[in-house]
C-alpha cells in the first residue's frame, strides 16, 4: 500500500490521547531536571533515528508531543508513516527550545516507537503472505484508550482494521453460539434486530460448523484455530457461497504463508498490537 | 516478595481508567453481539485462566471491569497478584449476568494480559539477578496513560520503580550534561533550585565521569551502556562513596546476572514496560 | 418487536450523561428554591404520568436521573420502553426525599420526553410501513452528544439504526462520488483501503447509477428522493443481485407507505431524530 | 432585536461542545468514507444554503466544527445569526481540504439547523405578541448539555432567557407550595434564606393565589393555564403592585396574540426549545 | 441562622471535585509510605479535633473524602456544619482500614479547615452587624475552581451568597457605565435585552451617582467605598425607592458595625473568601 | 534567587486550570453584563497595578485568562514573577476587546493575588532566616487542585518545594510509626518496598527519636515543635550524620530567625499555602 493511501487519523483523535499523556508525565511539577539546570534560552536541534530497521508509524503523534509543549517547535519528517527504514536513518528532526525538546522527547518516543513497533509486526505478516488472496486484519486485543492509534499503526503496516469496539460489527464465538442456541439461530436474530449496516461474523472451529454458517448467512466466518486441510476446504466452501473467511488463532509470520495458501480472505492476528516489540527509535541531539 | 508487601493500587486510580477502557470498547452501542443474540436474563461461569506460565498481574483491574458493567456480578479470586501460575491455572472465576461477561472479557483480559506479561517479564530479571545485591527497577518507557498500572506490574513482578515523570525526581543525560555545563554544574544546579525531598541521579558513559559524579554529590549514577569491566570499578568507586549505582542499557534477561555480579545496585530495563509480550490469560465459560 | 427484544444501553453510557445534565441544571448552587424553602426530611411520592398517547422510551434514563441525586429513591417502573401509552397512563412512580425528586425532575423529563418523543414518531412509521418487508431506521441527524441515547429511542420505537458515526460504515454521497472519480471508483476504493467488517452503501438518484452501484458490489444503494416508479424498479434490480436497498429523502408517516410498497428494504428518516416533537410527559406529586 | 444587540456566547463555553459533538461523530476510525477515497489534497467549496424560510442561529458555532477539523478552513458568513432567510438562500460558504469539510458537515449542520430551528419557532411567537407589552422566553425544558446554545438561540429569535438552571433564580411551583406551607411561607423563607441578587419567582393557577403571592412581594408571578379573563385580572393586579407577571402553559403562536393582550409582560414557552422542528439547511458543494 | 436552614450542597458538585482532590494527592503511586509500611489490614480510630475556635464548615466534604478511599469507613459526625467549637472540640471521628484513614486525611483536611475558615470569618462579620438590618455577602473573589464550596461556607457562617459568576445577575462597575454611556444608558440596555429573572446592581461611588441609579430604576446599587455619611444619605434615598442597598470596599469586622449602623441592606466582602485564614483542625489517632 | 532561575510551569498544566476556572465563572450565559451593555466593538486598555507591596507570581497565569477569552488580547509584562513590587506599581498592561478584558478581569486577578500572596509570605521566611543555612519549603497544606500553582508560587517567593503528593517521597509521621512498629523498622521497610529515587523523611519530636532516625538512615528527619535547644542539638547530630534536618510546626516569620539560628537545613510552613493573605491588586482602566 501506498504512503498516500493510509487511512489517517483526525487531530481530532490524536491530540487530546497526546495531551493526557504529557500531563502524566510532566505530572504536578514538571521537567525539573531541563527547568533547573538548563537555560531558558538555550536552543538545541535533535534527529529521531531508528537504531533497527522497521516501519515508521505515528510521526504525526511524535510532532503533536514536541508542538505542544512548545508551538515553535519546528518539525521536519525526513520519512513518512508506511516507510521502510534501516537502522540509523534519520526519520525527522526537531528543533526549538532545548527545555522543550527534552522534556516531550520521551513521551514522543513511546508513542512513536510502540506504533512504529506495531506497524512493523504487521508488516512481516504482509509481506508473508504477499501472492495470496489473504489480507492481514487486527483484532481488539489493544492497549485500553489507545485503540484507535493501534489500529492505525495496523493500517500503516500494510493491515486493515477488524472491528474497533463491540458496537460496530457482530462477532458471534463459542460462548454466544451457546447460549443464543445454535450458529442458525444466532445469525439470524442478529439479524433481524441489527440494522442492515452492521456486518455478522460468526466463529466456528469445526468444518461442519462452516456449513451452518453459511446457510445462516454470515457476512464472515472465522475460523479459528482450525487444522490447515480443514481450513483449505472451508475457504472452498465460503468462497463459492460468496462468504469472507477469515483465519485465526496465533497466526505468526512464520505460519501465516501456509494459512495464507489455503485461500482464507482474512488473517487475524492479536499479537501484531498486544506482544510487538517496540520499534527502536532515539532521538540524538546535534552539536553545533 | 511476599504478596502482602506489594505497594497496592487505589481504586481512585484504578477506576476511571478501566471506565474509559470499558467506554472505549463499548463506543455508541454497547455490545450488539451480546445484547442481541443473548437473553437478558442468561447466566454465566467462567474461569480467567492462565495459558501458559507466568506471574500473575491486575487481577483487581480485570475484576473492576467486570463489576463496572454489573456490580452483581461476582469475581472469586484463586490466585493473587505476584502469584506463579503454570499453563492451565485457574486465576479466578467470575459469574453473572452473561451479557455483562461477555461484554467486559475483552477489557478485563486486555488489561490482566498486559499487566501479568509485565510481571512475567520482571519476575524473570529479578530471578536472574538473585543472590546478588542488584534490584531490579523500570523507565518512564511505559505505555501512555497506563504508567500507574505498568509500574504497578513491576512491583508485582518483584521490581522497584524508577522515578513516575519527569517531575519527582532528577535524572541528568547527556544532554542536559552538555547543555548545562558539565557534571559538577548539572548536579549543583539542580541541589541548589530544587528541594531536599528529590533525588538526583546522573548518566554517565565513561569510567572518567563516574568520578566527577561522586563529587559533584550525586545522590545516584546511572552507568549507561558500560563495559562490564568498568562497570565493576564504577560500582566499586560508588560503593566507597556512598552512592547508589544504577546500570542501564539493553539489559536482557541473559545479560543481568553478569552485570549484576558487577556489584551495582540497581538494573534498570525498559524492555519490562514496553515490550514485554502479553501472559496469555483466557476466559473460559463453563458448560453447566 | 417486544420488549424483551430492544438492544439496550449499558449503564456505563447512561451515567455520565445524566450525570453532565444534572451538573448542568444544578450549577454551581444546586436548586435554590427547594432547598431554601422544604425542610430536608420531607418525603415525597410522585408519579411520572402521560399526557399524550405514545410510545415509552427512556425510563431508565429518567430513572438514573432520580438515583444519582439520593441512591435511597425508589424507582417503581410500571410502563417499560416500547409500551404504548394513553394519555393519562402512569408510567412509574417515584418515592424519597423530596428535595431530591423536585431537584432532579426535570432533568429526568428531559430525557424521557425527548427519548419518548422519538420512539413515538418511529413506531408511526414502523407502523406505516407494516405488512411491507422495508424495515425504518435513523440517520446521524441526532443531537450533538446523545446520539447514542436517540438511536437507542428509535429501537425502542421499532426501528433499527444507520451507522452510528462516520467511522463504523461508508456511506458514499454524491460529492464523494464527485471527488472521488464515479460510483466504481468510489467503491472499489473503499472495498480495498476497508476492513471486511465495514459495510459499504452508495447514495444514487437516479436509475442508471443504480445498475452501477450494484455492478460495483456496493453492499447497500441508498435512493435519494427518487421517484415511486424508478424506486420499484431500482427495488427489483437491487433485490434480484442480492443487494439491499435504503430509501431516503423527506419520507413522512404519510408518504413512507407508498414507498415501502416499492420493495426497499430500509427507510431511512432523519426527523424522527431531530424534528420529532416530545411525548408530553409529566411528574405529579400525590397528596397523602 | 437588531443583531448586533444579541447576548452572544463565548467561543470557552462553544468549543468543548462543538469538540466533543466531533468526537461523538469521528469515533475510534474518523471519516473512513472520506479518508479512503477521496484525495488527500483535494478540495472543496461548498454554500451553507437554506431550504426553508426561517431565522437562522449558531453560525459560528457551525464555523467552529468546520475550522476545528481543520484551521485553515475559510468560512465566510453570509447571513448573521438573527437574519431572516428564504428557502435557497446562501447563509455561508465554506472552502478547504475537501475531507475536512465533508467530515465536519453533518455535526456543523446538526447544530446549525437546530439552533435556526430553535430561533424560527422563538421569533413566531415574538411576532405573535408585538404591539404588546408581552416579551417572550424559555424555560429549562432544553435538551441536556446543550442549555447555553439553546438559550442563545432563542436570544436570537428575539425572545430573552428564563433562568438557566436550578440556582440561579428561584422558582416556586405548586408541589413547593404545598410541601413549604403556603404561598406567605415559601415566598418569606426564599427571601430570609437567599442573597439579594436572586429573584424569586411563584407558580399560581387561581385568581386568589395572586393576591396572596403579590402580598408575599414575589417578584415575579407565574400564571399557570389561567383562562384569559382571569389572566387580565392578575395582569392588572400584578401591575398596580410593580410586579412582573408570567404566562405559562402550552402557548403557541396562535394562542400567543390573545394571551399577550391581557397585559402581561412575559410570555414563556417550552416548545420552542423541545418541540421545535429544525430549519432544513443543506451543505451545497460546488462543481468548478 | 439554624443549622438546618443552611443551603446544603449536593453530591453531584462535591463528589467530582473531592476526587479531582485525591487525585491530584494520590499521583501516579498513591500513598507510597502508608502503603509501604503499614499492613494492609491494620484499622484505626481518629478523631477530627479543633484546634482553635471557630465555626466548622465542610465536615460532608472530608467525609466524602475518607469514604472515596474506602467505603467502609464510618463516619460520625459530633458537630455540624455551623456548629461554634471551642479549641479542643472532637467535630467527628473517622474508622475504617488505617491506610485510607493516612491516605485521605490531608485531602480531607485541607477542604475542612479552609471551608470552616471561610465560614468563621464569615461568622465574626456577621456578629458584628448584629442587631441591625445589614446582612452580609461575599465575592466573586474565590479560589478558582471552588466556588461552590466556598460560598457554601458563607453560608454556614450566617452569609447569603452575591451571585456567582458572571452570568446569573448583572453588576455594573464603573469601567462598564464609561464604555456604555453612563448610569440611565447601562441599566436600561441591561434591562432590555436580558430576562426578567435576572437582578440588576450598579456601583457606585459618589452621592449623586445614586439618585441616578434610583432613577434608572436598578435593583440594588452598592456604594464602593463611600463615607459613612454618604453612605447614611444612600442608604436612606435608595430605602425610600424601595431599592436594596450594598456596602463594599474593604470592609473589615472592626468596620463592619459603623457601616451596618447607616442603614444599608447588604455588606459585602472579599476577603471572607480570599484571605480567611483556615481553621486549624487536625485528625488525632487513638491509641487502643 | 534570581528572576530567570525559578523553575516554571508548563502550559500544558496552566491552561487547563485556568480554562477551568473561566468556565467556572462564565456559567452558562458568560458575561451577561458585559455582553449587554458595552458595544461588541468597544476597546480598552488597562493596568494590573498592585494595591500594597509584595512579590509578584502568576503573571503567566493571569495572561492566559486574557488570551483564552481573546487570543487578540496584548499583555505586556511589565514586572515579572519573584519582582518586588510597591504600593501603585504596574505589573501589566492588558489591551484588546473591552468585552474580553472586563470578563476575564475576575478570574485573571483571583489567581494572580492568591499567588503573589503565597509568594509574598513566602518571601517574608526567606528574609527571616537570611544568612542562616536553613532554606525555606511547603508542605502539603494547599488548596485542593491548585497544588502545582500554589507550589510554584512557592518557588517564586524563594523556598523550594517539600513533596507534591503522597506518592513522590516518603513522610513517615507517628501515626505511621506507631502502626509499623517503630522508628527502625518504618524506615527500613520503606527502603526495601520503594525504589532508589524516593527520599525517606521521618517525623520525631523528641531528642531520643533523633538518633533512632539517623541509625535507621533516614534521608530526611522532621523536628516537629521541638524546643529550641532540643532543635540545636539534634541539628547537630543530623549534620554529623550527613542527615538533612527540617523545622516544623507553626513557624511565622517571627519564629523563623531563631529555628533557623540552630542550625537546620530546612524549615517548612504550612501557613505560606493555607493562611497567606492575598497580595491586592487591581485592574485600572485608562481613560483615552
Amino acid at each position: 500500500m501506498e504512503r498516500a493511501e493510509i487511512i489517517g487519523l483526525s487531530p481530532i483523535i490524536i491530540e487530546p490521547i497526546v495531551r493526557a499523556a504529557l500531563a502524566e508525565d510532566l505530572g504536578r511539577a514538571g521537567d525539573i531536571t531541563s527547568d533547573a539546570i538548563i537555560p531558558a534560552e538555550a536552543r538545541a536541534r535533535g534527529i529521531l533515528a531508528a537504531r533497527q530497521p522497521g516501519i515508521v508509524a505515528g510521526i504525526e503523534v511524535a510532532a503533536t508531543a514536541f508542538r505542544l509543549l512548545d508551538p515553535q517547535t519546528k518539525v521536519e519528517v525526513l520519512r513518512h508513516d508506511g516507510d521502510d527504514v534501516t537502522a540509523g536513518a534519520a526519520i525527522a528532526t526537531v528543533a526549538g527550545k532545548a527545555r522543550a525538546l527534552l522534556s516531550a522527547e520521551r513521551v514522543a518516543l513511546n508513542f512513536l516507537c510502540r506504533l512504529s513497533g506495531i506497524a512493523t509486526a504487521t508488516r512481516a505478516l504482509v509481506d508473508a503472505v504477499q501472492g495470496t488472496r489473504a489480507r492481514v486484519c487486527d483484532t481488539r486485543k489493544t492497549t485500553p484508550s489507545l485503540r484507535a492509534l493501534e489500529k492505525y499503526a495496523v493500517r500503516v503496516g500494510g493491515g486493515v482494521n477488524h472491528r474497533f469496539g463491540l458496537d460496530d460489527a457482530v462477532l458471534i464465538k463459542d460462548n454466544h453460539i451457546a447460549l443464543a442456541g445454535g450458529i442458525g439461530a444466532s445469525v439470524s436474530k442478529a439479524r433481524e434486530r441489527l440494522g442492515h449496516m452492521v456486518k455478522i461474523e460468526i466463529e466456528v472451529d469445526r468444518l461442519e460448523q462452516v456449513r451452518e454458517a453459511i446457510d445462516a448467512r454470515a457476512d464472515v466466518i472465522m475460523l479459528d484455530n482450525m487444522p490447515i486441510p480443514d481450513m483449505r476446504r472451508a475457504a472452498g466452501m465460503a468462497s463459492a457461497a460468496g462468504v469472507v473467511v477469515e483465519a485465526s488463532g496465533r497466526i505468526t509470520a512464520e505460519s501465516a504463508a501456509a494459512i495464507a495458501a489455503t485461500g482464507v480472505d482474512m488473517i487475524s492476528a492479536g499479537w501484531i498490537t498486544h506482544s510487538a516489540p517496540i520499534l527502536d527509535i532515539g532521538l540524538d541531539f546535534e552539536s553545533d
